[in-house]
């Protein structure tokens, strides 16, 4: 028997279209209601039959559902909120997927009625991907989505948004928004940001070629591309509204990194080795984790040769 | 017919123990000699089959080769030349796979005798795992090899060099060495740097334990653990000996970083949406090219759950 009678995704990109098929797949919602800002988008949900019903207004997608899973990037969340608080049902649970808590909190929280639940979270899942046909019902698999609820949030709210997201498989962890926000900031914001501002520099080079850049990229720099090809909208907001967090490891980070540039100056082989044998082990843990392939290369396939 | 009746491996490692494998399956050499430092190493090639002979002594490995090819760390390359020296016979040709070219030529060419035809070469392709059983016969399928002779190069070595590459599966690109040096220092060389500092970074973080690093590094930061595991004796040696190029590409870097730390301080979306936009078309550059694939994660399978 499904969890929940009606949920309403607001917002159906990666992450939503994802959830709507592994709702549909595991039979998880009676019904699925589906609203986002794009026309354009909508439509093509539809055409996708991602949910039972499409609605371009947001309130009236709310009306009926006992669970609602605001999916668009953070910097909307205030303005979703707002937009969908006259349509909420007392007894709701209310929660989102943005990749920052204290401030989607902080925006969400003023305008949800009394009554209705609200609970953030985040599921660690993701490719570089978006859109409503990037979405894929196994994302969740095997990751973790993490709820950052108030210290007053009901406990049976809790249990039921628990149980959905194992349902959607995902493990479920509970933390506080700022641990999140600094431990995200570390995990996924700095990796982002390293990854485009590497791409950035790599493409502004007068000296190498940009036919260069790409020839030979496969020795290194296709790795990055992979991150710096995410979404651009959902990423400025993340770094807007995680700053503080984000900063602070951005400063550590370039610490670090004078420090390994001074050992490249000066030639100091042994710190230089120290660092490169001790990185080693990390990867080794995330795979022993199951967070990882133990896969060369990502087990990534061959590309394909260009057609003449 | 092979194009060389006997082919010396001096190193066995991914770069050697690859080039045994295509070899042999592309009938590339009537014989192959294998030599190595390590006793260990010389033993599991052997256990693997990699070669028709095994040489403790390279001076000894080269005696009858046509074909000398170099795969070491770049900073043990003159030794090496030194050692092989007294073996090799006039006319062959003596080639290397080394991530720098500039210091390999500088280390090697003082010790090839008279009448020996010395071609610097790296193969743009590899994997993060090292060692006799990492290497594949298809490693340098689609990829790059940069050729670096010198001006008064043999025409006839080069074109023989070539179409070796071309027979394993490469295309080939001639440059001259400091170009190749600036070229590999942000296509490659920055990238592990910096995948090597973030990992180091996060590793040293006292208030996001690394449980936590490891649980969500399917946020991001997973993908820079791969060339951070990456041989540590080999990355010492780039850093070491393709100093210069190296500085360079970290000083743009570390500017480029810091306007982008500005940007996140100061609250500057537009900054941010542009430079994150302008990426995405860099990777769609290298799927075009043929050098990525064009799967959401790399294609990556999913990991394993961990079994309790």
């Amino acid at each position: 028997m499904p969890a929940f009678k009606t949920v309403a995704l607001i917002g159906i990109g990666l992450i939503g279209s994802s959830l709507a098929r592994v709702m549909r797949d595991r039979k998880l919602a009676d019904r699925i209601v589906i609203s986002t800002r794009s026309a354009e988008t909508l439509k093509r949900a539809e055409e996708l039959g991602l949910g039972d019903a499409y609605e371009t207004d947001p309130a009236k997608a709310v009306v009926d559902a006992d669970l609602i899973i605001v999916s668009v990037p953070v910097g909307a969340s205030g303005a979703v909120a707002e937009a969908i608080a006259p349509g909420l049902k007392p007894g709701a649970i209310l929660t989102d997927v943005g990749s920052t808590k204290a401030s989607v909190i902080q925006q969400m929280t003023p305008h949800v009625p009394e009554g209705v639940h609200f609970i953030a979270g985040h599921p660690i899942a993701g490719t570089e991907k978006s859109g409503p046909d990037a979405g894929f019902a196994t994302l969740f698999d095997n990751r973790w989505c993490i709820l950052t609820p108030a210290a007053d949030a009901d406990p049976a709210a809790m249990e039921k948004l628990s149980r959905f997201w194992s349902a959607c498989g995902s493990k479920v962890d509970v933390m506080d928004p700022q641990h999140h926000d600094m431990v995200l900031a570390i995990v996924s914001h700095l990796p982002h940001i390293i990854a485009y501002n590497i791409v950035g520099t790599a493409d502004d080079l007068e000296a190498v070629t940009k036919s260069e850049v790409i020839k030979y990229s496969a020795s290194g720099f296709r790795d990055f591309t992979r991150l710096a090809a995410s979404d651009p909208t959902m990423w400025r907001d993340v770094c807007l509204h995680n700053r503080d967090a984000i900063l602070e490891m951005l400063s550590r980070f370039m610490e670090d990194l004078s420090s390994l540039q001074r050992a490249i100056r000066w030639g100091d082989g042994d710190k230089l080795f120290d660092l490169f044998t001790r990185t080693r082990a990390v990867r080794k843990s995330i795979v022993e984790a199951g967070q990882e392939v133990d896969l060369p290369d990502f087990g990534r396939p061959a590309a394909h040769p260009v057609k003449p």
